[in-house]
């Protein structure tokens, strides 16, 4: 699927992206229209045998309309299927976009070097047979690559089924998705690591009334990524709704970088990472080459950026309708529902919460003019139960009672779910005209799977509508989310501030533990201060006199070769005075020499006692992602709780202040039971001062933990600090 | 929806039931039978206008082939629909089993009375304007349940949708969900709370394939309610699957042992409980009196009994083909995957980690044997990947595979999605022989929403067959879950156990809180020790000259007027000495005084200063489940994690403990971080003996606080006890 190359050497591409200058200009933008719509098609491989791999895309390029050229390429036939067959690929006339390759793997090397001397852009390989199927297959696959390199020609796959262009008709690959000769039409592009499952995706989001424009099966991505479609969708004008599904990617960052470029264009990225969980990633590893970096990192990266997480098609199916019918973006979370049935309305209710809307009550004016609308012993409230009670004249109470409901000041979106909406086509469409006098997005909940003629005069107008209540509330929340990402973004446009000036980084050469001391030193040169600490050598301890600290204190062995102090017995807590330093400095030093016979020990380090809350700040130079701090409760609650969260490194202070501000055990640090209100600014900083740190050391830092950190109040204690170096060279895979 | 009786009498009810006793015998159950499948309907307000209320079931019985008799009821006319039409119910001929009653709220309580002179034994009342039309409609109400009081006529409704007994075209009601004329039918039976919400659901699962056999729409129920029909469908050896819509019930206890019927009668109840979240009971509080218990206790009641919890349309229809299809029921949470893509052998691992499914390693065996039968490169795992491999006899290689993943007796379960088994009928009928073979449950999931031939072939032969491999892998997780606590219940199927012999329990008249002392007391008399604690009067505390207590002690003013004693400042921690502890006792009787000028204060309470993991125990009454007892973390655990569990009173310490090792946290307790492993048996004793506390004291107690116990190893110390009693009257509401 992806290539097996890791992707550390990519952190010197990220640190251009970290400035936060944009990633590619318009200029060097990758241009894939050829690809998705070729002027002319040259099939390797071709045949007219029905179920061949080289025969089914030869059918579908001929039957289902595709108005461009096939060349079909077989040495064993003068035609096909009607169509002069050529000897060779260098025998096809000129003006060829897109050769499809459907040759056994070894011969697919020389093809990619015929695509070079014919200067034909694209090559799309459906063979498989490379490193899926080897040691062999991964010659050849190298041997795919040197091919590639300096060819001029962009490959899809090999590995893969093809692609879609439902407009256009270019069915160009094979198996049932592409099989399928009518797809509905609409401004939505999927790029599929996995061909099999992608396809399934599509045909039941199809069978379910979506509409696509393109689809592109990757395969192997030995060239053309995951990533790289989603740029070009990103920026293709015939393109509102990106989608893709995702087992993992090589490079983190740009992930990240697409995510806020959605939120600039506007489109939404709807994406599906499957491998989420242990025994999910397991069975990519097994089929894949894809690194499995960890699934909460791209959770990170997904509520950053302009993505909107589905797992399964029927989210495809209402979020993509949701960002396509007409309208703005909602301005916040705040949900208005009118429904026919108090059952409705409790299972709207208990959606919205679920996906994390608003039912704020109706101001006072709603309920006056409800009133005026409806029988007297409706239920006025938000939910609007209209109690199924029809009017004399025909009219609908529901639409009605939605005019009123859009209007009021205190709702963003409304979700209406009534057969007096929904069994007419005439009250349908006018439910289209409250949401235009509205100007707020409108979400319709069908009764049951049927109004036929209603749900078509809903998508005439671009009214989003749903099969239950329970996908229109995710629908809702989708849409307000991804409003909310983007005012965020918008306003935030600048690169991120540092906002102070680090001291001298010094660190050693190679890899490994840096000692407890050097490890607070680094951190001190970010201004992360050690107070309340000392080192002292032997030779200090032996001559000690006075200590200009408050007793009691820790004391603990300072060595490199010893990250972990407590299982080596190596750290002594609450001590009293300077005589039982000295001893406890023997202890540990013993300890440590006993635990580690060939520990280099550096001194002691003496620390003032603590006491507190304990809280994590660390920082992971992740092989896909980069540099990402993480921020979390300590003790118990991150290992047993697991209540911490992410960023991607460099960020400011606000944003680190939104990562404390977030975990779930977060009022323990507002004063909770009578304690101390935490500093949160002062912690923010040291957050975002780590931040820096590893980004800016990128190359040299592997992690960083402080770890914890004793919160009392304004009195944040750095109880313990360890820095991990990798190899400048790690860098490089 | 339900009456406005609060449940608090049912208290009583529940001793019965409590004590293992059967709640009702085959002699005293209540028949359906004939509300169903009547000889006879009588439609008291029958009209021939399409639209009216009265007029829709005339066209349904007499159109969709119901084979009994209609009578129409209308003195306006001799005819209707070509039937003779009687001017009275007491002029229709006999035999009718069951009345529709389509006429004005205020006619309906003397139509009742003529059911009962005509010994009709149902009525079903469609018409609205009861209780939820304001204080008049309360009064009709009334007279309504006078008038069934001693009628012998059982009533559905009122302001119900009416009832559906699909086989025999019974469509008794009117609505979209009852005008649908041909449903599938299937052996599943369902009752909603909500007529307008639940035939939407029935409709949306009949148009994905699922059948029913009975449909009741409920309404206010003042007579029969949700439970009355689930415990009717579990008895009813037509009925396979019992389904229900429920947004609350009267009776949480009746709903328990209900469930603990579905597992003996091996019949599984898909629930779907709206009005889960703070939104959703707020919408159902304000179109029902349904009493909103709380949802944890709903989920605890779930977990306990043969419930599935659903929460869509989907739901029912792949759990219960699921539970249809032939075979029996899964020994274990082991699957084992065969799938012809990659991509959906990670979603489908996703899925079942998701669902609490277990994806063991293939045997060494099976290894061997997918090796003589995949190709070379095929992934050999679980998930095993056919790659899409085709055998050039067109046999099925995903069957082949499948047939040795079944036998693997390392699975309990077989998830099969590969076209090679779902686009031929004759490949999809062999899995059906490989399952009978295996003797375990397969669940095949489908390419896509096509291959109507072969989905058929799977329905014919009783495979549960879906449109997803998540669909497949709720599907497998519901039946294991029930499949795993039908084992549990037939092992423990004995009373509950008291093994200890209560001490006597003194507790004052009246409601209110017990002082801390006398709850101690209480508990006491349950061998819930107070150690290392002691009551001192104030008499006692002036001439204090030894203690017989560990030092540093606790000193608290003890007050049944003063139950929150840190707000009252009426407590002093780490008091050193007997002259510490005389000035502590003046201070917190002064502080208790100066909180609440009138507090009764009877002494001081002083105690061994304990330290360690705070846990509470809890126990309430709670006015729908009765009583009940409650394990969580203590402290901040409780509060921001909110890490607790119920269970229904009485529970044996094997329960006790199996709720102490379910909470999120539950490590904290097994020597978590180097501290000592706590005792948990005698942690399990403790909320064993309080459950036996509130159950045998239903009558009186309303609640009980032991918050928090510190847990430190062996030592467990009660640091607080608080009991909270009901006046023996607020049990008759």
């Amino acid at each position: 699927m992806s290539s097996n190359l890791t992707c550390r050497d990519r952190v010197q591409v990220m640190s251009a992206s970290i400035a936060g200058v944009a990633r590619s200009s318009a200029a060097s933008r990758l241009d894939l229209t050829k690809l998705f719509a070729p002027r002319a098609i040259a099939v390797v491989g071709a045949t007219d045998a029905a179920n061949a791999i080289g025969g089914m895309p030869m059918r579908y390029l001929t039957e289902f309309g595709y108005a461009g050229k096939v060349y079909p390429v077989n040495p064993k036939r003068e035609t096909l299927m009607g169509l002069t067959c050529y000897a060779s690929l260098l025998d096809v006339p000129a003006g060829v976009d897109v050769v499809l390759v459907a040759v056994a793997a070894k011969f697919v090397p020389d093809i990619i070097r015929q695509c070079s001397a014919k200067n034909i852009p694209f090559a799309v390989v459906l063979s498989a047979g490379f490193h899926e199927a080897g040691p062999e297959g991964q010659l050849l696959e190298e041997d795919l690559l040197r091919a590639l390199k300096g060819s001029g020609v962009r490959m899809v796959g090999p590995n893969c089924l093809g692609l879609l262009n439902v407009s256009e008709k270019v069915h160009n690959g094979f198996g049932a998705g592409l099989a399928e000769k009518n797809y509905h039409q609409g401004p939505v592009a999927m790029v599929t690591q996995s061909g099999g499952y992608g396809f399934t995706l599509i045909k039941n989001a199809h069978r379910a009334g979506a509409g696509f424009q393109y689809v592109a099966s990757i395969g192997n991505s030995l060239d053309l990524n995951v990533l790289d479609f989603i740029e070009y969708f990103l920026e293709s004008p015939d393109i509102k709704v990106v989608s893709a599904f995702v087992e993992g990617v090589d490079d983190g960052r740009r992930l990240v970088e697409l995510g806020k470029r959605a939120l600039e264009v506007g489109k939404p990225i709807l994406i599906w990472k499957a491998g989420k969980t242990a025994a999910g990633q397991k069975a990519a590893a097994s089929h894949t080459a894809s690194l499995a970096a960890s699934y909460a990192l791209y959770q990170a990266a997904f509520r950053e950026g302009g993505y909107v997480e589905v797992d399964d098609f029927e989210d495809f199916v209402d979020i993509s309708r949701a960002f396509l019918a007409s309208g703005k973006l909602p301005e916040g979370k705040r949900v208005g529902i009118v429904t026919g049935s108090g059952g409705a309305g409790v299972v709207a209710s208990d959606r919205c919460e679920e996906a994390g809307l608003e039912l704020p009550p109706l101001s006072q004016t709603s309920v006056y003019q409800l009133e005026g609308v409806l029988p007297e012993f409706a239920a006025i409230g938000n939910p609007v139960d209209i109690s199924g009670q029809r009017t004399k004249d025909g009219s609908s109470v529901s639409n009605r009672a939605a005019e009123i409901v859009i209007a009021d000041p205190g709702m963003d979106m409304l979700i209406v779910r009534s057969r007096q909406t929904t069994s007419s086509p005439a009250h349908a469409e006018a439910m289209a005209d409250i949401r235009d006098k509205g100007g707020k997005p409108v979400f319709v909940a069908m009764g049951a799977d049927e109004d036929y003629d209603s749900k078509a005069a809903l998508d005439r107008r671009g009214v989003s509508w749903h099969l239950t209540v329970g996908r229109a509330a995710v629908a809702a929340a989708a849409l307000a989310d991804f409003a909310e990402k983007r005012r965020k973004h918008l306003d935030a446009k600048d690169p991120v501030r540092r906002g102070f000036e680090p001291g001298k980084v010094e660190l050693p050469l190679g890899a490994g533990f840096m000692s407890e001391w050097d490890s607070r030193k680094v951190l001190d040169a970010y201004g992360i201060a050690s107070s309340g600490t000392k080192h002292l050598s032997r030779a200090e301890v032996a001559k000690l006199a006075a200590l200009d600290l408050k007793f009691p204190v820790a004391v603990k062995a300072n060595s490199v070769n010893i990250p972990h102090k407590s299982e080596a017995g190596a750290i002594r807590l609450d001590v009293a005075d300077i005589a039982a330093v000295k001893m406890a400095a023997a202890d540990v030093i013993a300890s440590a020499r006993h635990y580690k016979p060939a520990a280099e020990i550096d001194g002691v380090i003496v620390q003032e006692m603590a006491s507190g809350l304990e809280v994590i700040v660390g920082a992971v130079n992740d092989a896909c992602f980069g540099p990402v701090v993480l921020f979390g409760l300590g003790g118990v609650f991150a290992e047993v709780m697991k209540d911490v969260t992410y960023r991607f490194a460099p960020i400011d202070k606000a944003t680190a202040r939104s990562m404390i501000e977030e975990i779930r055990g977060a009022k323990l640090l507002s004063g909770y039971r009578g304690q101390a209100k935490a500093d949160l600014d002062a912690l923010a900083d040291i957050v975002s001062r780590l931040s820096w740190l590893v980004a800016d050391q990128a190359e040299r830092i592997d992690s960083i933990d402080i770890n914890p950190i004793f919160v009392n109040g304004s009195r944040l204690s750095v109880a313990d600090a360890l820095v991990v170096l990798r190899d400048k060279s790690d860098g490089q895979a």
